[in-house]
């Protein structure tokens, strides 16, 4: 099949290739032909050599079931459109008991660490990790679902109600987790470095401003660093107010000098934040609040998938969609 | 009056002088002369540079109040022994109304931002700070006060009641969290370098192991960061349970390279913790359950300050007394 491939052994180079062999899925496991796939910072990180990742990359993705287990009482899942959730866990640790399985020890993480992503004509996943897509949401909007769902988890990780928010960086993710948290938050506050894309968000109630003219008397009750970047943290920790809270989604490839006095001076909290439930990704697509269209730079064919990667290397770059 | 000073204008350099004027108790301020002192790990910091303090350093003392206000109704505190919060706020923001005075901007703190310390003959605090020693804590345990508060000031911040709590470092700040933590959390475990420091904990329920000989798979809900060493995060990191709590109390001069990846990946929750309740420090001292005196390595009158300073920042110090 054609897709696009990471050799992290020799080369270090992404290919497009059109001799991939087709995945075979394994027990419990659907095939899926990928209608559309979004490209994501992570998998821009990934072809410069983080999580050591070698094979298919990509885990934003809409497709159509072509094969479901017989077995399975989700058989009559053929020819649904899905999203799918992209961590897949052990099943019988205490991670994955209790329903978290993207902290199962032994799992993979579709395009990301030892299973093939969506960059292709075909993927596998597991039935359970599948939700099917409404009619009324189509290809374009759902394959903002799990970058959405990632956004929400915010919400599940500190409360957002009633807080003034800072959301550092106007690139894709930055723009969705401003709006995701706007509908709980008191206030909502985006620091970016490109008018045109903070202007995307002209229409709602949320605050934007540009990175460059951000005072030292700008504090925040929770700050969301989804910048992307390894400074990310530094500005963050200077705009976070004493006892308030840094959520982190920026993953870099290489370490980053970082002053954390100020952490414990300021009895800051920093948490880290990941996956997050695609139920309420749905639920906020679904909503109509959330506008993820205009988050869409340019789609490109699979055949145009290096292009469509350098593209979305460049900064400022908003979503890239290969299909 | 004599005491220990430090210079940060010219030679950056601790003094022990004879000629230092004696303070003056501003309004609501009590005059306290100072019977015993200890030396933390953050005056060592500071006479390197840290919060770029001028001044007499030390926060972590006993002593007897010598004047009190007239008007207050405290007058006759006169000749009691007392402990005394560090934190001085300015009595009207919402920190300070709410209690937390400790995160006031405009605090001064003693001995370590725009407040004169305890190595010295006399220190001047507000009323508001001081609490009243009982009488069978004698100065050796009630100038742990202020270090077991911030070490109980962990149980405030994270949940440690049945959680498996590892603390990293053998100090005499993490032998204090360990001991602190250990009346509540399911288990405590201290990694250390130094036998002898270890051996300390013999008697308690508390298990000890040796930093260098713990495995990769020892992972725990809440991390300590007590060693005091820029490496301190990196450790905790490697060693926490996805989902699980860091709490940092080292602090250093300099910044640190932090692959904070693994924050994301694991959704680790980092929190920074400085000063505690000295309410909680009182009763954990009071009920016999914490052992302070065996972290006394040595008392050095304060006219051999330097030589206590020089003593205390050897590796594998003890607590270093002065008075």
């Amino acid at each position: 099949m054609k897709g696009l491939f990471f050799n992290n052994k020799n080369e270090k180079k992404l290919e497009y290739r059109d001799d991939l062999p087709m995945p075979m899925p394994a027990e419990g496991e659907a095939l899926i032909r990928v209608t559309k796939a979004g490209i994501c910072r992570t998998d821009i990180e990934i072809v410069k050599g983080y999580m050591d990742f070698c094979g298919i990359p990509g885990h934003e993705f809409v497709g159509v079931v072509e094969e479901a287990p017989d077995s399975s009482p989700n058989a009559s899942i053929v020819g649904t459109r899905v999203v799918g959730e992209i961590n897949c866990g052990c099943g019988s640790c205490g991670f994955c008991r209790s329903g978290e399985r993207y902290h199962c020890p032994e799992r993979t993480v579709l395009g990301i660490k030892g299973r093939n992503g969506a960059f292709a004509e075909y993927l596998t996943l597991p039935v359970e990790n599948l939700h099917n897509v409404p009619d009324h949401i189509d290809d374009e909007q759902a394959v903002f679902v799990e970058p959405l769902s990632a956004a929400y988890r915010i919400a599940e990780q500190v409360i957002v109600r009633g807080k003034d928010v800072l959301v550092l960086g106007d690139g894709k993710l930055g723009l969705l987790i401003a709006q995701a948290l706007s509908i709980l938050a008191a206030h909502v506050t985006v620091a970016g470095k490109y008018p045109e894309k903070l202007a995307i968000l002209g229409q709602s109630p949320i605050t934007t401003v540009e990175a460059g003219a951000m005072k030292d008397d700008m504090l925040y009750d929770v700050v969301v660093d989804a910048t992307g970047r390894p400074e990310g943290m530094g500005i963050a920790m200077s705009h976070t107010k004493p006892r308030g809270y840094i959520v982190l989604k920026t993953t870099v490839a290489n370490p980053s000098l970082i002053d954390y006095n100020q952490l414990v001076i300021n009895e800051i909290t920093l948490i880290g934040s990941r996956c997050g439930p695609f139920e309420r990704g749905l639920v906020l697509l679904e909503s109509g609040e959330i506008k993820v269209k205009p988050l869409i730079q340019k789609t490109f064919p699979l055949e145009r998938g290096l292009e469509a990667f350098e593209e979305a290397a460049k900064p400022g770059a908003l979503k890239i969609l290969i299909g």
